[in-house]
């Protein structure tokens, strides 16, 4: 039995498949003098293979795991791009003339134990980064394989000193048991790759085990405590295969929910909306059951591309979204870059703080050129289907009043052009600035409803951002604060007489539900794979008792009490089975 | 008559000097390959005298600007320690066998040429730090002068095509009366320093001239229009002189009122005290009639440092500042590093948004080894004067009672020691972070006081980070958000009986006035320079009219609003001298 660290959840049970540490030798080649223009050509040649070959896998990837995880290859080809490392390259070619495979293998060399030498997580997933996108122009370079995996249809589990995004995502999931690392950790890009394509993963195995594994040992192994058992008995492998078993029969009473209407014991109706950020995703969150589209993130549309999407490829997106909801609701929010989200073809000014920067509406409303096409497409959509136009990051009334501005402009050539569109859109914004909490009652007389975003919310609120380790473990979406912004905003809201619904990632989470029925909040809006889970704990929550609850969480003085009381409450209740049982009877 | 633009305020009248552009000529010398060790030894020895002198001028510097602008010179340090521009420059001769100033030379010329090439202004500003900091490196490798400013006693104009902050700092504000630039802006760090230094300058004057200036020329400038007259006549240069002397004259009123009590025109009280960083600090708060420090950054005590200040240390710091406050008080707030402070011997993680991140508190709570070295000798000040502690980024009421659970401990030890402290010392927090607003009710039962930190409250509150050009226009303290804010942070103190201050930026503006006497907040820390400004306009006012004016502006819906009207009430009122002549009479 073997410790590790559990990075990814799931039981998995199977063969090991050991892959090999693959080293590139090479000759030191020199290069005439004469023929260092031909040597750069074909550098860049292999640069824009690699660049290719890296958008296309992403593409791929995405429509697997979601835009968010995907972007692990931004970092990828921002390598490709950047000056220092580049220059570097050139410049062992240029200085020394050697050939363009040997220079790149020598800056990589260099970079890596340049950040290796810094004692630091990041720097050293960076590490990881260079030498995974160097190893692919060598690749394109030298003409070498790659990396093969068993191809026969044997699933297996795969062993491995350290994975990269890359290789990651030339697996085929249905192969894949499981995988073991000996380097990294929770958050390695390859750890939250795995935990987007649901395969267990237990990383940093290092210095734990005397003997390597070998292709061909059986292992279990358990993604949740991070323990890998080599060469498990009889018992312990249908210990293993019985707990598998469990969570795969979980899953699938879940999946009958999908047809089920999210209503409390006693009688109470929740609507529960999709996060979506393409048609596929779509797809997925009818599958299970979405009434409706919550939050429709729009950039995704503008990314992995060359140029701004036009007013037409929009159009076309938008009208199909709708078409498909049919008399469900689709809430548009424009478009929401910036911050972490990064367009290859806009270049953004670097900024020391990103998420307190230039960003979403502020992008817009200087860019109205953008701005307008976008919402033409948005309102040219609306004849087709029941299409909500939603503003992020608003943090003031002239904000609004700037945005509603340009929506009129539009209209206005739209009636020009003589193009049919719903002229009563219902417009609205996302709450995620304090600014906007603290003015809720002055916004809520500008708007036809609220959509309360919580992550950046509580990142904003808590001065907290919640993707740098250092200081994750302050990001308290119950934080008191957080409880009575979100109050705030309903009761702005509700004197306003205007809709109001929650879209950010608390809503996801079952524990919150609680919260949502104390306030009267119905309308909550999440990423596909949570919808079954919230309807499941909804079906299975009196709303009565819910409230009292959520009563005592608005008087908690900290974090702590709420997240156990509220944690507590949703542990009770009945399994999946005998809800659908309940209500089908 | 030359439109520039005007980057630090003030007139000024006198001939020019131009700075010669300083071009190194460098043989391309080649190193024996045995004499690589010697050239390596030759680099390393010139970084350390760089190093040296920049910390040295820091630190000169730091005395006349204080803290916040000498930190120009940490971005010179860390260039020092780049890894990658150091192993450009390891490279060159390493490799290509070139001498270390010669490597220096093509290294800086690549990285000067690489951040020119990229259109922004931030990238072109580090190009600039990169060509100061090597053309200080190449003075110590090949020994040539000083760029040699008139020695006479002759004050002059000067002018240069860019200047750099090594440059600025070694001028002698007494003999510059402007500086005309044709690079740069409002932004560059020589138009910061020139403000800080109270130096007139106007910047970006490249193509609005045919003829380049000569020294000798005969000018007349304005800082705050950005004029440049060029050979002006008698006329022009009269018309100069009386605005400048204007200008000198109100200085000279307003240093009168150092004596003066800040009581408005209908009686009411008001204390300012100042924000310092040091002693010297202390000195002019005090020079310009400071009630006592509202805000002690005891940071600065742990920069220009290789190691962390001990106990000892501290502790004579603190003592000193105690005494010489005599009975008024000194608010000392506990280390506040993170976010855009760092020090040399204290490697924190690489953030994405470190406003978001790791600091202050966090730290220190995390530290506590160095927490309770600070308390310790904060404590045993507490006996020489009437010292409170404030802590610095609290969010919520678990980090209130860690940190006074670790204060707690330090008095127990100081007990066994026997050392004597004031055991009653009064404990208090910066309300900074829109979580700690949102609570206030909560973190007032923990502590004796709060005290308003507005620039952190505002960027928070708003999602707004204000170095940054791309949305500074959007960081608006009187947005109606944060005046709310500030409402419900007074609101609680009040209810629990604490003391509140405010001790950010907003308080030096002494627009803000009819704020705080509407909500009955009567002590304000300020920078040392705003005290008599905020004094004099205290004395103009009529408290019971200004209450009228805030109450309007709790009541406006835009930041624009709230401003003009502040604004409009600023611009009443009696000048300097009839004030004080009111006053003594």
């Amino acid at each position: 039995m073997i410790q590790g660290i559990g990075a990814a959840a799931g039981v998995a049970i199977g063969k090991a498949f050991v892959l090999p540490n693959w080293e590139w030798s090479l000759p030191d080649t020199q290069v005439n003098p004469v023929d260092l223009a031909q040597e750069f050509e074909r550098l860049y040649e292999g640069i824009r293979t690699s660049k290719d070959e890296i958008e296309f896998i992403k593409k791929e990837f995405r429509e697997v795991v979601g835009p968010e995880e995907s972007s692990i290859f931004d970092a990828h080809l921002a390598i490709l791009d950047d000056p220092v490392f580049m220059s570097e390259i050139r410049g062992i070619i240029e200085r020394q003339y050697k050939a363009a495979e040997v220079a790149v293998k020598e800056a990589i060399d260099h970079f890596v134990a340049m950040f290796d030498l810094l004692d630091d997580e990041y720097m050293k997933e960076r590490a990881v980064d260079i030498k995974d996108v160097g190893n692919r122009l060598l690749k394109h370079l030298l003409g070498a394989p790659e990396v093969t995996l068993p191809s026969d249809t044997q699933p297996y589990i795969l062993v491995a000193k350290e994975l990269s995004p890359s290789q990651l995502a030339h697996l085929n999931p249905v192969y894949v048991l499981g995988i073991v690392t000996m380097m990294g950790g929770k958050t390695s890009h390859s750890s939250i790759m795995a935990r987007a394509l649901g395969i267990p993963l237990v990383a940093g195995l290092e210095n734990k085990i005397s003997n390597p594994i070998q292709t061909g040992d059986m292992l279990a192994m358990d993604g949740d405590t991070g323990i890998v058992q080599l060469h498990p008995d009889e018992a312990t492998i249908q210990l293993y295969a019985a707990r598998r078993d469990k969570q795969q029969r979980k899953k699938e009473q879940l999946e009958l929910l999908a047809t089920v209407e999210a209503v409390t014991k006693d009688g109470v109706n929740l609507h529960l909306a999709g996060n979506i950020s393409s048609v596929k995703e779509l797809d997925m969150a009818l599958k299970y059951g979405a009434e409706g589209v919550g939050l429709f993130r729009t950039e995704f549309l503008y990314m992995d591309r060359h140029s701004f999407p036009t007013e037409e490829e929009q159009f076309e997106v938008y009208k199909l979204v709708a078409e498909k909801v049919g008399s469900s609701t689709v809430v548009i929010r424009t478009l929401d870059v910036g911050g972490d989200k990064h367009l290859d073809y806009f270049q953004l000014p670097e900024e020391q703080n990103p998420f307190l920067g230039y960003r979403a509406i502020r992008i817009s409303l200087d860019r109205t050129d953008l701005f307008k096409t976008q919402l033409t497409a948005i309102l040219r959509a609306s004849h087709y289907g029941n299409v909500k136009i939603m503003f992020p990051m608003i943090s003031s009334v002239e904000e609004v009043q700037a945005a509603k501005a340009v929506l009129n402009e539009v209209k206005q050539d739209l009636d020009q052009r003589g193009i049919p569109y719903n002229a009563n859109i219902p417009v609205g914004i996302m709450i995620e600035v304090p600014a906007a909490v603290m003015i809720a009652d002055l916004l809520a007389e500008e708007v036809d409803f609220f959509s309360i975003g919580t992550n950046d919310l509580v990142q904003y609120v808590l001065a907290v951002d919640r993707m740098n380790e250092q200081i994750a473990h302050m990001y308290h979406p119950y934080h008191p604060a957080v409880l009575r912004m979100i109050r705030m905003t309903v009761q702005a809201a509700r004197s306003a007489g205007i809709d109001i619904s929650v879209c950010g990632e608390l809503a996801a989470d079952e524990r919150s539900l609680p919260l949502w029925l104390e306030l009267g909040i119905s309308n909550l809006s999440m990423s596909p794979q949570a919808l079954l889970r919230v309807k499941h704990r909804t079906l299975n929550t009196v709303a009565s008792e819910a409230r009292e609850t959520a009563k005592a969480c608005f008087r908690f003085k900290t974090s702590l009490e709420t997240e156990e009381v509220l944690g507590a409450f949703a542990g009770r209740g009945a399994t999946a089975a005998e809800a659908i049982k309940e209500k089908t009877s």
